[in-house]
């Protein structure tokens, strides 16, 4: 039987928030309870920087009760962090890590934060510091390798395929050209949650592009137009990662070319969220290319931080989910000596069940889970039933609505 | 006892959505089948474009279930439109009805709605054509004259105040300065309500700009830097009608500084939804005046049409009064010779009650209510606890949330 390590547990919360991140962080904290090894449980404010800066909350010490209240707010209850700590920052946080005697590390977040708990654990491991760390898996994006879904997703989708169902029967209302931006840089997960909601034939959205796939001006403004054509109507969603003919991405493309001072952050990230340019560039592209002087209403709405943060909306088949992959890395922690990430997996066979793994940080560390083709349509600007029978059911299912 | 005006009825759908107009189609339905005095019920596909080419659904014949359905469904199930029809068209009107024996004729919108009808009912008596006309409020701008509320506002609060309460958070995850643009041209209702969420001191919306209220640059700058330099964070929730130091709307101002081709409808009005020009322009001013050199995250989302559409996100309290404006104009008009719009009252007293009552149509028409003075805070940036009073019982209640 292997020997209990015991001392301190530490938590952090990285990256783009999601409203179920508290899930993982409850679903931790009440399973740690159960382990004697796991004398006290640190929550680090804003990631590795509370880490370094000891900015700790005792979790322990929180009731129940707020707890569960926390568990079902949206964003992150400790605090984020973009940040990828360096050699220097890594060192100061085992010095602090041996200080409080931390011997557990979890740290909730994307593909971000997996590769920052690889960076931590492998210092660890030169430094011969004795601890177990695991990553939990959490990002609206969807695009973490080695998982069926993402913790977040769920989430994220139902608040976009609510948002493109209510979208749809406005454009019903008063016809015209609708463009929707949905976030997903480099995956198109989010964007191809738009299509969720359709029941009819005639439901939007009618054209979805995802950064899988490049396009062409002239192909999006040809669909668009041949859509409006044959429907007196058309809605589009378009993921924020759109890319051109060389794949490169539009809303970089566009900042460059006005010379817009768009923000990056510490991983190189160009700013795609929090501006409607992309919105504004296309509807203009379109009422040049399609409506010419002919009266015609287009319009474009950018999604923006409401698709991982809106309260009160949250998919109960994603939150449970979260919770699972907070109380499974503290149980997989307690079992031995075993670092790794948490991952969600699908049972085979009818119906819709889950469950967890546990895989080596560097199989989901610095790489993107894409879209694949299956979910694409062959001519590339829509989404495939198979994609709804995957996604669907990660929503917890969506309103019902009616025509007349 | 007055004699009965029997013959058909007609209803049509009005302006810009909201997702609870289709309740009140459905309360008038439900409530006309109970009169024999109605004979049959024509829905006019997109207001009255409808009435004008004859383009007419059976009402009494879509089966109840169905009618739940649509009741439950955002955005006008008849479709809407933007007309204000002129003389011309209104004989127009007056040629259908009288070939179908219209008598009861049932308009479901906003102040401009309530113009149509009356325009079509001054021309009845004109022509001395017998019969009722009823106003059947619906905005999300919560903006007509004489009611305390308007169907379709405490839905579209409701998701307002969760939107802001998620992005609230989001905001305290990843500190910086956020702007969330949200719908109202004239009166900053919707805009109001973005604080309904708020129960911390340090909760935000810190900042509230609505279009009651003339903002010069530098004040909305300095307002935003010294919360950001208080708090470390700022949200600021600004209303598409924001208005400069002279009373011009920023948005408009912006589209002819920039010659952007923006669309007008044809009441004259400048498109404001559906660009993220305002958000955009807002940051960029912050951040040239505030950051600096300094790396400062400054975002700006654009609300949108999600306001008026989102689909399953309804304020039940909402959803039942839409129903009963519906249900009281059938009433209404089968009890005797009165034309009018129904109007929203709310009891006197503790406790939250409304009940209906019936104004001439000039008293709603043609006229804007704006949020007063005692709702504005005196430094004119913020909202006060009386407007909380007075809104938070519209939204249905809002999500509970947590803080470590």
């Amino acid at each position: 039987m292997a020997v209990k390590l015991k001392g301190n547990a530490c938590i952090g919360q990285s990256g783009g928030p999601t409203v179920v991140i508290n899930q993982s962080l409850v679903g931790a904290v009440l399973e740690a309870r159960k382990h004697d090894e796991i004398e006290g449980f640190l929550g680090a404010r804003h990631g590795v920087q509370g880490i370094m800066d000891e900015d700790f909350v005792d979790l322990f010490n929180v009731p129940d009760a707020t707890l569960e209240k926390i568990a079902a707010t949206p964003s992150a209850a400790l605090g984020s962090v973009r940040l990828k700590p360096g050699r220097d920052e890594c060192e100061k946080i085992f010095k602090v890590f041996q200080k409080h005697n931390v011997r557990y590390f979890f740290y909730i977040g994307g593909d971000d934060s997996s590769k920052t708990a690889h960076i931590v654990n492998t210092l660890a491991e030169e430094a011969q510091y004795e601890f177990r760390t695991f990553h939990i898996p959490k990002t609206i994006d969807n695009d973490l390798m080695e998982n069926d879904h993402t913790p977040g997703y769920g989430s994220a989708a139902r608040f976009v395929a609510s948002a493109v169902m209510g979208d749809d029967l406005d454009n019903r209302s008063i016809p015209g050209i609708k463009v929707d931006i949905i976030m997903g840089r480099n995956a198109g997960w989010l964007t191809a949650a738009s299509v969720l909601g359709r029941t009819n034939p005639d439901d939007g959205p009618h054209l979805v592009y995802l950064p899988e796939v490049n396009v062409p001006m002239q192909k999006f403004l040809g669909d668009v137009e041949q859509v409006f054509k044959a429907r007196g109507r058309c809605v589009v969603a378009v993921s924020e990662g759109l890319r051109d003919e060389n794949g490169r991405i539009w809303a970089e493309r566009l900042a460059e070319e006005s010379e817009a001072d768009l923000q990056s952050d510490a991983f190189g990230h160009f700013q795609l969220s929090g501006t409607g340019a992309l919105a504004d560039y296309l509807t203009a592209r379109i009422k040049a290319a399609i409506a010419g002087k002919k009266k015609l209403r287009i319009r474009g709405d950018t999604f923006g931080y409401l698709q991982r943060s809106f309260a009160g909306f949250a998919s109960p088949v994603d939150q449970a989910e979260a919770r699972q992959v907070g109380t499974d890395a503290v149980r997989y922690a307690c079992v031995g000596d075993v670092d790794g990430s948490v991952t969600l997996k699908r049972e085979e066979g009818s119906g819709y069940r889950t469950y967890t793994e546990v895989v080596e940080l560097e199989a989901v560390a610095g790489k993107c889970r894409s879209v694949p083709a299956e979910f694409i349509t062959p001519d590339e600007n829509n989404i495939t039933d198979a994609f709804v029978e995957y996604a669907l059911p990660l929503t917890g299912g969506l309103p019902e609505i009616g025509h007349l």
